[in-house]
């Protein structure tokens, strides 16, 4: 096989072209592409346009597709006889707040030497700009050696992953002649905790909500009002803390309908992975596993639903103490899924649950941030196989078929509007701070992650 | 008494200075000295020494102390042989945000016609340089007829009740000897709802506490840590809901300690104010009793405690949704006080009950905001009934005993170190306002005030 694709030449043009590849890749990080902020518009544009460039300059027909929100950048190679494969990646960005927290600035890519190794420092450096890149240094590299692209690829790179991606549905339904490919490859997710090279063959759903909670129609002194006035705050309180019972596991009725155990192979699989729920807590200041009661720390992260606040807001803030009984109370809370739960089912378990806290001279108005369901892999498809095999013969460590957290909904979306299954395999690390000041991508991963690729290209062409 | 005291010629006086009287107030609003924000630290002094000003234009003996926050103005006419009367009042005010939300600007202040009478808008109105100047116009009038001051009155008004008094118990105990009187008069309550004149007998206490949670060293990516990882602000909200029970009960051990029942003469009396609760709700857009299952609305605001949540903040606030798991989460809650409830136990119990819910990879910190019990008056001083007598005289229907649902430390401060009882007596309105945008002083109050002033001046020389 690899000599069939002259694959060792493949792997020595990409050694040959390192540097090359780096400095394309810092050009790229330069670029501020926040999707989820409106002053950096036209730099998501251009975060289009130079990839739509370096497509193009391999051989690619790529093309710029406008959308309602950010573009979609859309290439293809020349088709062939071969099982047509999608690649999946962002080239947008999430915001960078609090700055003040950042040691560089965020837009500013450095290359340092740190304990760990060498890392490329900036924001998208890990989500996803340098794991994108990976692909893209691979197919230079095979085109390089072979004169042309391998045929019947199919390059889908979006530009609102991070605020939610309003407009990749839509796209997909209206491309899914262009699109439908028989597997995805999708290249936003990590490798394990250890440097192992992993497959992600689930990741969690979820669902977005934000609520607000109004009582009287301005805030009241709590000593003229207090006692007798409904607060907000504190029905907003109760709502939410009413989410969890004492065992960690969420109340709502039929929350769970849909969540499933491990299966024994998997767990087995992931009880050899040695993960260590000390040392990952430890990273971030913390120590205890904090979830479900009776649940492995490896299976809260990946294989159980979560409910989570993650903002609040009501009454005074300000410096001092202002003995005010507020008018009004907001979160934003999500859940995270797993298994077949219904984001829609869930989404109105948490709108009835809410409600029966507000009393009925208080209001309640909630608005929609995203909804999407678990993704869970078929793993019999022999491509798992054959890429697990070739990302051991890279690493030199056996690959793992692990979970995420976190959600990818672009999975869920292609089977069900493409009707195919993705392949997750990135080369992110747990310490990359994504979403996070400082972000990292490990030069490493950068480097084999593309010769992975082209290994991985070798195995299923 | 009338007669002795020429009484109705300092009433007349009263008549004939209205509009002079009235500029002066709207003078002294302009000042925006609003306590709490340390950018006002200028214009709080230029309250005391406006006053300072006014006071000593009028033979009293005037200073402005310095203390180590806001000053103090102290006044004295001159000794005599008759029961020294010490008058309270406070000439800061309370912060004016949300500016948005005021019609006019708030230290400007205007006389507007509205369909309950005219009334002076403007920051502090009613809270309290309003009903400070009450005092002052009366001993103005009283000078203009009798040629001097009524003898043995000492005057002193605060520069910061609205944050906290941090001076004023030092203050009291440093001056103790210069400020004992046999009664203090204290001009910061309210009428009763119908705009019957009332004594206020009873105070709510008050404790302040504000209260930080944190978690991790950083706000996390809720995919890769949620479930697994401590929210600081599901631990801050589940700690806050339980603060009370579904009977709106606190449930802090040892809370109702020295709670007590009303006395039978009292519950009568407040029967027969007849309040409406609806109505009352019903000005500021709610409708529903939202206190103690089986307590009736004026208990549940004037003798019974409360545990209210100010204010709170955590996470991710801003436009759209943004996946965090917050690494810090924060609050403002206060108690208010009856009876003989300890300050310093209720806020130990607090603590401890929000310590019980925070993991032990998670810290937290509590912060003072002040503390002072309820204050309950012995109104078998016959100055209680001759004050009740002159006020009727003066509105035309009988004066009540009533209580106020809001914290006036300085009563308590006054029987702690200065071992004298106070006689709260205002003529602020339930619609004033106070704390809020908009804040007004009915033109009756401040014109009807100090003529009872100079009735109960008269009734007590």
């Amino acid at each position: 096989m690899g000599d069939r694709h002259r694959l060792d030449e493949v792997l020595a043009q990409l050694r040959a072209g390192q540097d090359a590849a780096l400095k394309r890749l810092l050009d790229f990080l330069r670029i501020p592409s926040i999707s989820t902020d409106p002053a950096h518009r036209g730099d998501v544009r251009a975060g289009a346009e130079w990839l739509r460039d370096q497509l193009a300059g391999l051989g690619f027909a790529a093309q710029v597709h406008d959308t309602p929100g950010h573009p979609m950048v859309l290439a293809r190679s020349a088709p062939g006889d071969a099982r047509p494969l999608l690649f999946y990646g962002h080239y947008d960005v999430q915001p960078v707040d609090p700055l003040s927290l950042w040691s560089s600035p965020p837009f500013e890519p450095s290359v340092e030497d740190t304990p760990g190794g060498r890392v490329i420092r900036c924001r998208g450096a890990s989500d996803d700009k340098g794991q994108l890149m990976t692909f893209v240094e691979a197919f230079r590299a095979w085109k390089a050696v072979h004169g042309e692209l391998p045929s019947d690829l199919i390059l889908l790179f979006e530009g609102e992953e991070e605020s939610g991606s309003p407009s990749l549905r839509p796209f997909l339904t209206a491309n899914a002649g262009a699109l439908r490919a028989s597997l995805a490859m999708i290249c936003d997710t990590g490798m394990y905790a250890d440097g192992r090279p992993a497959i992600t063959t689930q990741l969690r759903g979820l669902v977005g909500e934000e609520v607000v909670i109004r009582g009287a129609d301005r805030d009241l002194h709590s000593g003229s009002f207090g006692g007798l006035a409904a607060n907000p705050v504190m029905v907003l309180a109760q709502a939410l803390a009413a989410l969890k019972d004492g065992a960690g596991r969420v109340t709502l009725p039929g929350f769970y309908d849909g969540v499933e155990d491990l299966p024994a192979e998997l767990a087995r699989d992931w009880d050899a992975l040695g993960f260590d729920a000390g040392e990952f807590l430890g990273r971030v200041g913390l120590s205890l596993p904090a979830g479900e009661a009776g649940r492995s720390p490896l299976e809260m992260l990946w294989n159980r639903p979560t409910a989570e606040i993650n903002g609040i807001t009501g009454g005074y803030a300000g410096e001092g103490f202002k003995t005010v009984l507020p008018a009004e109370a907001r979160a934003k809370v999500s859940f995270r899924l797993t298994g077949r739960q219904d984001p829609a089912r869930i989404r109105a378990a948490f709108r009835d649950h809410v409600r029966a806290f507000v009393p009925v001279d208080c209001s309640v108005e909630f608005h929609e941030h995203g909804g999407s369901p678990a993704s869970v892999m078929d793993t019999s498809d022999p491509a798992f196989a054959a890429a697990k095999r070739a990302l051991g013969e890279e690493w030199g460590r056996e690959a793992a078929f692990i979970g995420a957290g976190g959600s990818i909904p672009i999975a869920g979306d292609f089977r069900e509007i493409l009707g195919m299954d993705s392949m997750l395999i990135g080369f992110g690390r747990d310490d990359d701070r994504i979403h996070s000041p400082n972000e990292k991508y490990d030069l490493e991963s950068f480097v084999k992650g593309a010769r992975s690729w082209a290994r991985i290209l070798a195995a299923l062409r």
